[in-house]
């Protein structure tokens, strides 16, 4: 009895004792980490403000200036690409996660982490343009050959409750990834909040079938149309753009983190498929929008949800154009600065 | 010149220490920890054992076995309750979160986090029950005030989109929470899933207007009392649940991480308001689910939105019940117990 007695006791203290290491455990990793962040920022920052002062304290020789200039930027890869990235200071988290999550963090603690959030990213990506295209596909060919022109209610259903869910969960990670250090722009963080209000829209909005089916429907085909299109230029950006970032990451320009959804410039092969694909398919995006509000104004249907997402149609595509452009612009801009400072190298 | 070229060498060298520190860092923080880990396990494991010999080692002394269980369940509540709960295995990240936010660890590393989360997450629910009360209180007083009896489709809508995304956001909060050591009952977590599908497909379902307006509209305004009448037992289940989980805290006899969803017992004094009100209100919840169904089989209204949305309603009224019942039965048993032992220690 004594013996059991003794046992209870030493558990007790045990409990303490191993309470009290795990404490001093966590708060001494958070007062390390403190130090560290402290001499990540500096670096971080000093590396900034040598890289801007390069030319005005080196005006005459250039070709010292580019090496000076890329060995800089050897040195901020190995602070944003490495695990000093983790430490820091990240976009913060914003309102729509948490809206759906609360103020949970989600920001990896180790670049391993960060860099397989990237890739589960990047292949939900994958098995989601597969989808876009087949799903639609898949209703265009049954409304042909089973259901006889006229698309039943159910399965358009079904296919934007999964673009909700679908839209709900891009914006989700991208948000996430954003935290963790992605350069992704904030438009494509915005479409797929248009997208989802979208998909939202349409379900509210009955389906109309016989009499005039063909009429009726002529909006809900083109968007089915339209998806497909997508699908295809998702699979191909897919492609472009883990090619081109693999290519980045071996010559050092790129992060790891860096998303490049829409973007448009690189590897020039594939590039001149994908540049007017995207403008076309930008184009039909805002021909479907346009239908749809001709189809409501000439009062083929009245319901608002149709006015509603032609409107959203044509602002998508109009950003998504604006966007487009504006990266193209940046590059072109950049390859410019290049080739100037490459001819004056050869002057010098 | 030479100045600035030693300055991005002694940048690059440090560029490299600072990432080798950090990862150093990181390495280091992940083996301690598993480290403490181990003993946690242990510890946690011990406890658990002893407590369950300590009938069979001292079968004749139920005062000294009652004072060694009280010191047991002590010992376990340091354990569980403080920073060394981080280190215990969770429950794994279920398919759900995965599905919206990928595979991010969202365990947060410091029982203070964790219990922040917990805190957020019950704040959300105390303004949850007050839109819960609030939204289709307004819809019914508008409905005979300003819309003549019968409800227009738009706000419906918004209501129900509104729904869609409230049980999404509980969704994804209480599986965080379980990660996070929370243990509550799987049910409510299902209970928000078919919550969510309800909703969905309630919006696929147009609401009907004039002609035979109150005929076609009665499942809608049941489920909208239905709903005030779950806002009224949200606030007090909010209120008494907090209560005993203080209470519960401060006797040592409550992790608190614990989650008390439509649980029943412990302060007595509200319970007997809440207690009957749960039952009502899952009996009304059947009502209104069988009421749909008889709308859908007379045939006033011949959607399969109806049958699917009364069938839910039937089946989650029925889950509560049971839930709720058997949370019940556990608590008596327990009781039981308690007074079984505490007539054995009179006759000691």
């Amino acid at each position: 009895m004594e013996n059991i007695e003794e046992q209870v006791a030493k558990v007790i203290e045990e409990a303490k004792e191993v309470e009290d290491s795990v404490s001093v455990h966590i708060s001494k990793t958070i007062s390390d980490e403190q130090t560290l962040r402290q001499r990540v920022l500096t670096l971080h920052s000093k590396i900034h403000s040598l890289r801007s002062s390069l030319y005005s304290l080196l005006p005459n020789n250039t070709t010292l200036v580019e090496k000076l200039d890329e060995d800089l930027e050897r040195a901020r890869c190995i602070v944003v690409d490495g695990d000093a990235a983790t430490l820091l200071p990240a976009h913060a988290q914003g309102n729509f996660l948490r809206m759906f999550i609360g103020p949970i963090n989600v920001r990896a603690s180790r670049k391993d982490v960060q860099l397989k959030v990237k890739e589960e990213y990047n292949s939900y990506r994958d098995k989601t343009a597969l989808l876009f295209l087949l799903f639609p596909a898949l209703l265009l060919i049954l409304r042909s050959w089973v259901w006889d022109g006229c698309l039943p209610a159910f399965p358009v259903q079904i296919y934007l409750a999964w673009l909700l869910f679908l839209y709900t969960g891009l914006a989700l990670r991208e948000n996430i990834l954003r935290v963790n250090g992605s350069d992704i722009r904030p438009w494509w963080i915005y479409h797929h909040y248009c997208a989802m209000v979208m998909a939202l829209v349409s379900l509210t909005c009955g389906i109309k079938g016989q009499p005039d089916c063909a009429t009726k429907q002529r909006g809900v085909e083109l968007f089915l149309q339209w998806a497909m299109m997508q699908g295809v230029a998702m699979l191909l950006q897919n492609r472009y753009q883990r090619q081109r970032l693999y290519t980045r990451i071996a010559l050092g320009k790129a992060k790891r983190m860096d998303v490049v959804w829409g973007e448009t410039a690189g590897v020039d092969g594939q590039l001149w498929l994908l540049c007017p694909m995207l403008f076309i398919l930008q184009g039909f995006e805002a021909y479907v929008g346009i239908l749809l509000l001709k189809t409501a104004f000439v009062g083929v249907v009245s319901e608002w949800q149709v006015i509603f997402c032609g409107v959203l149609l044509v602002l998508m595509a109009v950003g998504n154009f604006t966007n487009t452009v504006q990266t193209l612009m940046v590059k072109s801009r950049f390859k410019a600065k290049m080739r100037k400072s490459k001819s004056k190298q050869r002057l010098n």
